[in-house]
C-alpha cells in the first residue's frame, strides 16, 4: 500500500531494517539491497527499477528529480519515509549521508539470466575481493557496452553499498551473474563464446590480439591472479606490458585496459 | 643509534608516534609515513629505501627477507621494535594487520626534484580525492613505465596508508610531485612536454591520437572531472568511447587506458 510517513525513532523497525541492509547475511535473508544518493537512485529510474522504499533526510535541499522520484515510488505502491538526518547517518553509516537512500530486490543473478548474443563484450572476474574493485568493473563494462560481470567463485557482494556506489548506477544497467567455475564453463561452451584471460602464463601481447565476440574477458583474485587450470582452459591468454617491478596491475584496471583493446577490435 | 627493543604498553611514546601517523597532520608534522607488510617493505628495501623504525609483532612467522629486512634497517642505525599484535593493530587501525610496519621519511615532492627527460610517460591528477585511486595510478605508472605522479591542486595524501598499500610498492619507484595548477604550468612550459586531457570537450579519439614524449597525461576529479581552463591549456584532448549511460570513467581506469595507448604508440 503506498504511503508517506515520518520516522523518529532509532527504534523504529524499518530503520532497523534498513540497518540491517549493510550487512550482508541480512542482504541475502531479504533479498534486497541499498542504493544511496539522488544520481544513484534516478539512474535506477531511467532504467526502470524504482526502490520498494525511499527514505529522505528533512531538512534537504529540494530537487525536481527527487520530487518525480517520490512520486513515482508512490504511484508503483512504495513506501516514502522522511527522517532526521541523524536517522538516515544510522542506516548509511556515514557522518554525512546523502540525503536520500533506496531499497531495491536483489537482482536474478544466474547464468540463466543472460543473453551471451546481446553483446561482444562481457567482463568475468574470479574470486575479486574487493567492492570498489567490482563496482569499478561494472562502471567500465557500461563504458564499454558489455553486457555484464560474471563473478566467478567466491567474490565480494555486488549488492553492498560500496559496491553499489563505485558502479556509478551501472549495477542497474550491467547483468550480474554470480556461479561457480564448474557451472560457468559448461555453460560457456554450450554455445558460442571466447574465453580470454588476462595472464602472465604463456600469453600473448593483449595488443593486437584475436578477439572474437562474444568476448569474455576474465580477470582473476587481486592477490593470487587466476588459477592455472581456469587460465589452461581459455582460448586465448593475453599480457600487458609491465615495464617496471610490479608484475601485475590493479584487477579492474587490468579488466578496463583489456576491454578497452577488445572494443577497438570487435568495432572495427 | 641503532637498538633493538620490546615494546609492552599502549602508552609507550613510540607506540603513540607510530599511531599518530594513521592522520595527515601528524604526517605532515613529522614528515614520515608508515608501510605495512613484509612485501611491501622488501619492494622499499630493493628500491634502496629503508625504514627509519621497524615495527614487528611477535609470534610471527619467521621469514628470510624479514631477518634481511631487520639486519638491514639495524646496520643503517634503525630501530627494531617488537610488540604484541594487539599493539601492531592500534598502530595500523587494522584488526588483523600484517606482522610488520615501517616508518620512512616522506619523500621530496617538489618539480624541482623531477626531470622530465628520464620518461616518456607521466601521469598527472588533478584534485583526485580517493587514496585508494591515487594508489592505483603510481601501480599503473610503475607499470607503464611512467616517471612519476604529478599531483595538482589539493588531492589525496599520497603517503596515507590507502594509497601507499593500493600503490603495491609504488610509492617507492615513482617520483610524486605535489603542485598548484600555477606552478605547474609554467614549470611545464620551460621544457619540452605534451599535456593530455582526458576530457569530453573538443577531444579526439584516444586511440591513435598524436601522443608525444615526454608525454603528461592528466586526469581530473572523481566527480567534476577538470576545470575547463585546464583543459584549454592542454596540447591535446583525448576522449574515450563511452557506450553505456554514464559520461565518465572511474579516474583511475581513465588514467590507465590512457596511459597503455600512449605507451602503445610512444614505444613504437
Amino acid at each position: 500500500m503506498a504511503q508517506r510517513r515520518q520516522i523518529t525513532g532509532f527504534s523504529n523497525p524499518t530503520v532497523k531494517f534498513l540497518r540491517s541492509l549493510r550487512d550482508k547475511k541480512h542482504r541475502k535473508a531479504a533479498g534486497q539491497f541499498l542504493a544511496e544518493g539522488l544520481r544513484l537512485l534516478t539512474d535506477a529510474r531511467e532504467c526502470g527499477h524504482l526502490p520498494l522504499i525511499l527514505a529522505m533526510a528533512t531538512g534537504r535541499d529540494p530537487h525536481p528529480l527527487l520530487d518525480a522520484l517520490e512520486a513515482d515510488v508512490l504511484a508503483a505502491g512504495g513506501e516514502v519515509l522522511e527522517m532526521a538526518p541523524d536517522l538516515l547517518s544510522k542506516i548509511t553509516g556515514k557522518d554525512n549521508p546523502q540525503a536520500v537512500c533506496g531499497v531495491f530486490d536483489e537482482f536474478d543473478t544466474s547464468l540463466a539470466g543472460i543473453n551471451r548474443s546481446a553483446a561482444k563484450i562481457w567482463l568475468v572476474a574470479q574470486a575479486l575481493r574487493d567492492p570498489g574493485n567490482l563496482g569499478t568493473m561494472l562502471r567500465t563494462g557500461d563504458a564499454v557496452g558489455a553486457g555484464g560481470l560474471i563473478l566467478i567463485d567466491d567474490c565480494a557482494d555486488p549488492f553492498s553499498a560500496e559496491a553499489v556506489r563505485a558502479s556509478m548506477g551501472a549495477v542497474f544497467t550491467q547483468k550480474v551473474v554470480q556461479a561457480r567455475w564448474e557451472e560457468f564453463l559448461p555453460w560457456l561452451r554450450s554455445g558460442p563464446g571466447q574465453l580470454v584471460a588476462a595472464s602472465l602464463r604463456d600469453a600473448v601481447d593483449y595488443r593486437g590480439a584475436p578477439y572474437a565476440a562474444p568476448c569474455f574477458l576474465m580477470v582473476g583474485n587481486e592477490s593470487r591472479g587466476l588459477p592455472e587450470v581456469y587460465e589452461a582452459a581459455c582460448d586465448l591468454r593475453v599480457t600487458m606490458p609491465m615495464k617496471g617491478r610490479a608484475d601485475s596491475l590493479n584487477a579492474a584496471v587490468a579488466g578496463a585496459v583489456l576491454a578497452y583493446e577488445a572494443l577497438a577490435h570487435l568495432d572495427r
